[in-house]
């Protein structure tokens, strides 16, 4: 007697993946099935590893498998710059344009207050902890230019204010961005933070 | 001294998946990550028990655990109607719409000359073969409606001329179609074959 339960049960899995569907975690169990050697057993391998090692970096949040991470284990980034995000993913990004060199705070959310997200639900409390255990010179808030990370930085701004030097992302044209394309925020914020050439 | 190596190997396996880039592999990556505990963990055990068990029945070519799939196995459903498709998504299709109750055959393809495909390389003389060693009344070729498909449908349909009752799936507009919507081709296929009301 045969069974196709554990192909089900993989598909109902796949499909709760971020960006997949029903009909994308069948093509993609498919395609997994068909390269069971080459892909399958090294990602089922990775993945045991992953689910038993993967854990939050006591100190900023990010993700890692230890309990401090590979850049706050690293002393060369404590140049007294700490980056503040909302999440890993944004961390990832900031870390690919490889043009910071100091620390992360990785918030975990933004503040609010329809679902009920206070400052204690975020690593807010650890952050102004670790402005003042460590030497902090500068905090950079990189959040989303969004409603919720717009307020979430201004709520830490207010904490911080006089501690420490607070700064935030230029706000302007995307590089390769289209006037035509772009929203009327933006092209006004560009415009009020106009250069001279 | 930490490392981050594992889950960089599992955003570059994850991308490999069909409908995934790397950077809704992140996205996964970080998901899988967050839900590690019930959703990392039990995906990788089942993928494990998939990469070990999964295999193609010696018999249809359908995927299961076993080497006789369940559908074979199933002696209810040996009514003399064979249904041929593709590849297994097809299969999944069908079984999905619930209306087939006989067995099925999966090519692995089609016929590609451009591809150097040819009967061999699909499962067509085993398809020949079982035509004679089952009892079978019916080949259904539920193939693709693409020059592909159609290349190969014609060419099992030589192979098996005389020997068995062969039908196709009807073509027509689709249910919740809009006529503006369809090809030509489709609309002609419809009005060529209009029913009597």
């Amino acid at each position: 007697m045969s069974s196709t339960r554990d192909i089900d049960a993989l598909i109902e899995l796949m499909a709760k993946l971020p960006g997949l569907g029903p009909r994308s975690a069948r093509r993609a169990v498919l395609h997994l099935i068909r390269k069971r050697a080459l892909l399958l057993s090294p990602l089922a391998d990775v993945m045991q590893t992953v689910a038993a090692t993967a854990r939050e970096c006591l100190n900023c949040g990010n993700v890692g498998t230890a309990d401090i991470c590979d850049i706050c284990d690293n002393n060369k980034r404590a140049n007294g710059e700490l980056c503040v995000v909302e999440d890993v993913a944004d961390l990832w990004a900031m870390e690919r344009s490889g043009v910071f060199k100091g620390r992360y705070h990785v918030l975990g959310g933004t503040l609010s207050a329809l679902d009920a997200i206070g400052p204690q639900e975020l690593r807010i409390p650890r952050l102004i902890d670790r402005v003042q255990s460590e030497e902090i010179s500068e905090v950079i808030l990189a959040l989303n230019a969004t409603i919720d990370g717009q307020t979430t930085a201004h709520y830490i701004a207010d904490q911080l204010e006089g501690r420490v030097r607070l700064t935030s992302l230029a706000q302007g044209v995307p590089i390769g961005g289209e006037l035509d394309y772009l929203d009327d925020g933006t092209i006004s914020a560009a415009m009020r933070a106009r250069k001279d050439i």
